[in-house]
């Protein structure tokens, strides 16, 4: 079940508190994924300890956006772990469960500014109220945790007699003033906790985790999956982490493919590497630049650029042997340059998605990543908070 | 001695070959700091040869700009020898020495463009003939070697009985079309080729190395010094290094100045960190920082991005512990928001110059970066080669 509602975090009035809830109100497995972020939110150490506490089980993620509650102090501390005991208490009407570890929560905004209270508490009970378990709730829930994202992003995948549903909002390090993503999966799956949470890591790692822009790590971005059994199926963990992964990818695209102040996509594919991890090295070092972002946004095939990161990338290196290929068209070869038809590759780079392809000349190494380009819409969105 | 002229390298025709060379034209104690990108640019490779096989003696170094020589192959490598080996012809006129070897050579400009020797076979001859001793003669070699700079960049530091003089161009990784920083100082002080290079080495660590804007490591980024030992004095190691060390922050500095599509010039100064590597890492990284440059850009003092930064840099952290102040006002301390002034904050953001330290509460580790903010300069300086 889900639901969304305006409590009053953010100044404009949109919606900005949503929950996701098991049917029955009763916890289940649950697994969570947060942020490398040493300043991690007061909801990321919330999320972490109660999932700790209860051995990977929650009936319920509240979520709120318009304040990230980071920076906070111990006030953020109590006021994310209040929001859980409010949901935990009108969840359980009574009963014994859920216990207030039995929620995890997520928040997204801006950092350092104490939580507004108020609008929280009374906007709880209401969310609580109004959660039902149809797509329109759930819409409610994808609309409420957006910041800078136009659109909602939901995505349902189905398992061999199961099936995902999840939502996310952002941004991952994209979408900018609010520099956070969230993403909650469910499932009508049976796993244990620690089947969910291989699972569900593996997922990230080959979906969000993929994805950069300004190579910024968020202190409150958190993933969390929570597993019903209702469908009665317990799917082996390789096909539960597939369809995890395959939610996880369509939302970490819908992403790049909102990121506000963007105007392309670009796939940076590194293979011929002398290790996997050495080309995401490289990959990431190239889709991180922001000489390379820039080229994006004037549609520059400037190859020159791309062998100078990778060439700084820390990772094993032979110029001689690099080529570079844009849209699937061959510029550098054998680290100088190479004939080709200009034409086709600047209608490759006018398009919204550019394909760069590097190839190392090493080994076996690959990996892919996922940017976007760097111009006047990124500035505009980052400059200032106001 | 020195020179500078126009040889057609620049379609534009501005100056673009330039020469340094001493004033006998015999060799003298000579080092090198050169990029760590292994994409290194055929004159990065020859000058690193020369220095190898000389023991560390140079007469001469000649600068080129408009055109990297990067991702040229062999025929940028046989370019960049060929003319170590014109210049030093010229200057031997006959005479056993110079020998090619003692020449040095830099590049910068595109990268991955085979550089035009016609031009360049023309205009070295007539930069030999045109050297001089005098200030009009260095201005015009420092004119030679600019490229997006606006204005030339030297400097003259007075040691105890010796002095050096220095130009560089750029741009480090600020000035981004033309990716490259280029430095020669030369210094009348006597001093063994060992000396001097770990002098220079240390002058580059805490001057050059602590200037960033985008993290970019340019494939052509050398600093030479050459030592003729004409004022007849042997410096100590340490009077040599400092006065090496100021000439370089001077000119570290004039480039942040002159960065193109730069507002404003940023110290990020952290403390407090558990060791000076670790102050250094979390400098860089808020230094580097996109959403970091782009609040300059936008004078707003969101310290909740710095915070955010120093906590995903990797160093030792304790959210509890970190303090944040603009311009001496603190914003930030434990780890949430300080009561402040916000008017004197809001003065000092609006200035040219903004100085942002962070104390991470650990230990006694120090470190300084300079760097600039990101705005639409940068992007139209970057977004096409055109």
């Amino acid at each position: 079940m889900a639901g969304g509602v305006a409590c009053g975090i953010k100044a404009g009035g949109g919606p900005d508190l949503a929950l996701v809830a098991t049917a029955d109100g009763r916890p289940v497995p649950a697994a969570g994924v947060f942020t490398a972020n040493l300043a991690a939110a007061a909801p990321v150490q919330v999320s972490r300890r109660h999932l700790q506490v209860t051995g990977g089980r929650a009936a319920a993620v509240v979520l709120s956006s318009g304040n990230a509650n980071a920076a906070t102090g111990s006030a953020g501390l109590a006021a994310a772990a209040e929001m859980c005991e409010v949901v935990a208490a009108g969840l359980a009407a009574g009963a014994p469960e859920p216990r207030p570890e039995h929620v995890l929560v997520c928040q997204t905004g801006l950092i350092g500014i104490p939580l507004p209270m108020g609008p929280v508490r009374a906007g709880l009970p209401a969310v609580v109220a109004q959660r039902a378990g149809d797509r329109q709730a759930a819409a409610l829930a994808a609309r409420a945790i957006m910041t800078t994202d136009t659109v909602p992003k939901e995505v349902v995948v189905s398992g061999d007699g199961f099936s995902v549903g999840a939502m996310a909002k952002g941004a991952a390090m994209l979408a900018p003033n609010m520099a956070t993503m969230l993403a909650v999966l469910t499932t009508d799956a049976e796993a244990e906790p620690g089947v969910l949470h291989g699972a569900l890591a593996r997922a990230v790692a080959g979906s969000f985790n993929r994805l950069t822009v300004d190579g910024c790590t968020s202190t409150n971005d958190t993933v969390l999956v929570l597993a019903s059994g209702r469908s009665g199926v317990r799917p082996a963990p390789a096909a539960l982490g597939e369809a995890l992964a395959g939610a996880c990818s369509q939302l970490a695209r819908m992403m790049a493919d909102d990121a506000e102040g963007a105007t392309k996509v670009a796939v940076v594919r590194v293979t011929g590497a002398a290790s996997d991890a050495d080309a995401e090295r490289a990959a990431r070092r190239v889709a991180e630049s922001q000489l390379v972002q820039c080229s994006l946004n004037g549609a520059d095939p400037y190859w020159g650029r791309v062998v100078s990161e990778l060439g700084s990338a820390g990772v094993a290196f032979d110029l001689d042997r690099v080529a570079v290929a844009y849209g699937g068209v061959t510029v550098c070869s054998g680290g100088i340059a190479a004939a080709h038809d200009e034409a086709a590759v600047a209608a490759h780079m006018a398009g919204r998605t550019v394909e760069i392809a590097c190839d190392l000349g090493l080994g076996a190494g690959t990996a892919a990543l996922l940017t976007t380009d760097l111009g006047y819409g990124y500035i505009d969105e980052n400059r200032t908070t106001s």
